[in-house]
């Protein structure tokens, strides 16, 4: 992935693991939500993707940061930001809902945790969905209150985090089902743990409530895992296109309708709640979208990554999409990449080109995701 | 200043300069509003001072989005975020204005040009005011279109870019006041250009509609530059801290009020007009700001910056404030920084020790700004 320097500031916020982060050698970040996220230390990423996918890591993802929602108004102002049915949510249930503005626009697509009936947590993506919500809620002069938290999300992924989270936390964990969420004892305090995490060999996050207990809680973590092998790590570009995870302001933006990107399944279009942007996203549904996220692999040189998206054509030369990540698949051995792609095209299987940065053309193919 | 790797995607976005900035060989980035700020080229923080202060530079602030408020209800939505008292503004006149929560807490600090009596642009600082001003409208049911044009500022600062800027665009652009804009002719538009700019050196920002014209623009005015010693540069932190130019993010942050940030000229505090967080700030007012923007010198060897804030401690050690912002100043023979100073201890010439990274106390005093 190309890399430059990065110039700090109190601006770009540290999380609790910052310290922990740079004694482990990190070399890179991204910047998600003025906050440092760990983007690269010592081994390359296709090294880092054989580890996360055979043993455990633990990544600060503190930049997941939470939109505290409570007051009597609280469910009320939630529903208004999604499309998502909220009605019946069950208990210690963890909901991915796409949160959209009056056009049908994507604003952002958190992970919801509602942890009482009038106290939500919203643990969101790469925009500030707390002035979002601030301003619904002086707009309609709703009775709550909306305050970032002093919660910084820990994750421990990897097909062997079970492992050591049981160790830690005790059989209650390995319980919990897939987005199901609980409170474990640590460190002398109550602490929320979901079954979640940007990866798709299974894991955890920690929901760490007192930023103070940081350090400590990336050491229990590490002693633990010292016996299975843990290492620092980070969302892994490879794991995360093969596993046809997206990113918000990567593959979808405000321009993106939920439709769009799949998802269908968490849209109420009929009747019994109000939400803004219904009446938009009605309107799509009924037209039918005009394109969806789709996979495309590619030859040609093993990329590193995507900084300025790549053009998807069709055979006849027209553009129907552009790659917006991308990089080379050492599983597949070929090049895997997500990409918006225009009806009438999206059908996997279809040979479409990529175009380079340099203007070369390579062959490719529409792919079902995850691939 | 500390610089670490910097992973580039799509969501980090490029502006329509970044190609010019890369040819010139920068170095390194910061990231405001989701957008790439180039924060270093090949001459020193300390040498692209001396530049800024004698010549003229070209700045890539692409990253102070627009967002773009149009509609019949566009003034009262502009009007509902800010203190300010926006009934009679001035034709052509650009003025800064404080926007705030429901707790007076400060959301962001833009520019705001009033281009037609139903269209506004809020030139901001790193937080999505955009989703500020979709909430609110939508609580309140507000016709209006709320929207991120595609306007990329452009920045000609420094003493001689008036002589740069009047070649360019004729002795009429010499005419505009501080902060004052007006349209001007360029590459076959008619384009927004401001006598304004994050620096006390002078000079003018061109809102560059169009961001397909970006690359024609930055060598128009590179080609007018070059008798003038131009040089690529960007907001530079000695001149910054030096000149009192606050950063949203850094010095201020939604933990702050308007008063607190010295902007008290711009807060209507009387009846007459209505805006989200007023009766918090009156009771502020009332009560008398808990602290104050302030400068603070001190000794000690050169700093390159702060990326963690330093402590700010009152001779018996009870702390004070944390210096936000921080550097050596070649033209004073010392560390300058900005700090908030606690009630009592503000008055400029008050000694204070700054405790460092390490732990080190340095002497120092509380200065008013700009130094």
């Amino acid at each position: 992935m190309a890399q430059t320097g990065l110039n700090m500031s109190r601006r770009i916020r540290r999380t609790p693991y910052t310290g922990r982060a740079e004694a482990h050698g990190v070399r890179g970040y991204s910047v998600v939500n003025h906050m440092l996220l760990p983007k690269a230390y010592a081994a390359s990423v296709e090294e880092d993707y054989w580890h996360l996918r055979e043993h455990v890591q633990v990544w600060d993802v503190g930049c997941q940061r939470q939109v505290q929602v409570t007051g009597p108004d609280a469910a009320e102002l939630v529903q208004l930001m999604t499309p998502r049915d909220l009605r019946r949510i069950p208990d210690g249930q963890g909901l991915y809902i796409p949160l959209i503005d009056e056009h049908a626009g994507m604003i952002n697509d958190p992970v919801l945790l509602k942890l009482e009936d009038d106290k939500f947590w919203l643990s969101i993506a790469d925009s500030d969905v707390l002035l979002f919500a601030k301003g619904i809620a002086f707009g309609r002069g709703l009775d709550v209150l909306v305050e970032e938290p002093d919660v910084f999300p820990l994750a421990v992924q990897g097909p062997k985090a079970e492992t050591l989270m049981t160790e830690l936390f005790g059989d209650e964990i390995a319980a919990l089902p897939y987005f199901g969420f609980g409170t474990f004892d640590m460190l002398g305090t109550r602490q929320v743990i979901a079954r979640s995490g940007y990866s798709k060999q299974g894991g955890f996050e920690i929901y760490l409530e007192g930023g103070h207990l940081g350090g400590a809680l990336w050491d229990l973590v590490w002693e633990a895992g010292r016996a299975l092998d843990i290492r620092p790590g980070c969302p892994n570009l490879i794991e995360r296109i093969e596993g046809g995870l997206m990113s918000y302001g990567n593959e979808f933006t405000r321009a993106n309708n939920p439709l769009e990107c799949g998802f269908k399944r968490y849209c109420h279009l009929e009747d019994g709640i109000d939400y803004i942007g219904r009446e938009a996203l009605l309107k799509i549904a009924e037209d039918g979208p005009e394109r969806h996220i789709m996979g495309v692999t590619f030859g040609g040189e093993a990329l590193s990554g995507v900084a300025v998206p790549l053009a998807v054509m069709a055979e006849d030369g027209t553009v129907i999409g552009e790659v917006t990540s991308g990089i080379w698949s050492p599983r597949l051995g070929c090049n895997v990449g997500m990409s918006m792609i225009a009806r009438g095209h999206w059908d996997a299987g279809t040979r479409i080109t990529v175009r380079d940065t340099d203007g070369k053309l390579r062959d490719g193919t529409v792919s079902s995701l995850p691939f």
